[in-house]
């Protein structure tokens, strides 16, 4: 095959080089084929979408790390919003810190973005604040997204009214007191609005948003560079695989959150008219 | 179910409770089951794993947040290690700090984790501080891990001489130059080392080292709260699922880095006295 070809040349060209000493010889060797592909790699086209992700206090980093190493490799133009830009703490002790505030993040977005973690997502829920950011923004972009809890705040903001949704599952049945429809698939498109359930399923939520930003040749190409090919060890990823002693369990250390949700998810409802 | 029931009394309570300006009297009357949950979740075991995660310049920000997230809701005790506490970049531009450098980690750690990102992952495999923190820290280890192309410096410290392993599809089959038997495995255990693909495949490591860790029940619990039940929207994350075409297009555009790799490895395995 003619990359294990290419490979073996480039074996040989090495070997020949022969140590790390000798590298300039081998990147001079190859500087145009390296400056083109550090130009392909930093290049964002004009055409790229624009993307807003909300960073929030205790929010969960991986909800938001997976869709943005995909929409980042699809080189879309993605900032970080966040009322102001000191940082915020993730639930790894990360901070991250936003590129642009409620004020000056762009009006028009492609994708507006929501990551969960589930005590942030109650205060934004209960924030007036980023409520009208997340009702402003997504009243106008051309996708409103949420991975895991976010779910809740999308919805909290008055943006899932009549569209079929899902988020973690722990929260999921809370949807329809924001007047959503409750769709128990990982991830769940209607219209422009895509969610997903908990932290990992933002992976696939983002590559499924990919095909429909860039093209599906676009996504393949992501996948294969995250090399996506998942093997879970266990077979426990969803309330039926994990069988009902374990959901229950789990279930039970929560009560404290799930409550808290659950009457912020009743507040919203009452602000957005849903009967109950 | 009991599951259904419990929620079903909970949302009765929360709608009773009726609004958020009402929360506090909610939160009063679960306090106690509040404080439980949030011990729980603070604590951390005194018996629990000790961690070093090394992080370098040009990172892959997932290769370490993946397994970090895992590790963390078994929660174990991890450090982000590098030369100093000066932030390092990653690939989303969202800086990482250490928090310990390499004379302040501990000698003696239960997990060693590298990550990748392949033009970080070549710098440090042509750094010698970097190669005998490595080499150092590795030989006491209970488990040397590696996520995407980590497994080059991993291997370019000699710690996979004569040992199963993987890395990134694009440059794992420079690890037998540097001693290491390449296995085409999404997870790859050889005694006390785990290896795995790229990016991604950091999640399936660390869920198969958490078992290892703490047993099969807390890895699967990790699983669930995780929601890991992937569902890719295609088959496009190996070599094998892209086709040549696709994996010849890619290849073509990495000339250059492959070219580096191969150098720096051929580089470590002159080093490493590995016959060529």
């Amino acid at each position: 095959m003619t990359d294990t070809f290419n490979r073996r040349a480039l074996l040989a060209l090495a070997t020949a080089v022969g140590t790390g000493a000798a590298m300039p010889s081998l990147a001079q060797h190859l500087d145009r084929a390296g400056d083109k592909h550090m130009d392909d790699m930093m290049a964002i086209p004009p055409d790229s979408p624009v993307v807003a992700m909300l960073i929030h206090p205790k929010m969960i980093a991986l909800d938001l790390i997976g869709p943005m190493t995909v929409l980042n490799i699809l080189r879309c133009r993605i900032d970080l919003v966040w009322k102001d830009k000191t940082p915020i703490s993730t639930e790894l002790g990360i901070p991250f810190t936003a590129t642009r505030t409620f004020e000056d993040c762009p009006r028009d977005l492609d994708v507006l973005l929501v990551p969960g973690g589930i005590l942030g997502t109650i205060d934004c829920m209960n924030d007036p604040q980023v409520m009208a950011f997340l009702a402003d923004r997504g009243s106008r972009a051309k996708w409103v997204t949420s991975v895991c809890t976010g779910g809740l705040a999308v919805a909290a903001a008055g943006l899932l009214k009549g569209y079929d949704a899902t988020a973690h599952w722990t929260i999921a049945d809370l949807l329809p007191l924001m007047g959503a429809r409750h769709v128990d698939r990982r991830v769940v498109a209607d219209r422009n609005r895509m969610t997903c359930g908990g932290v990992t399923a933002g992976i696939d939520l983002a590559l499924t948003l990919a095909a429909e930003l860039r093209g599906e040749e676009a996504a393949r190409n992501v996948q294969l560079i995250m090399e996506y090919s998942p093997m879970p060890p266990f077979r426990n990823g969803t309330p039926a695989e994990a069988g009902p002693d374990r959901v229950t369990a789990m279930r039970a250390r929560r009560t404290w959150m799930d409550a808290q949700a659950m009457s912020a998810a009743t507040a919203a409802g009452k602000r957005l008219g849903i009967p109950v």
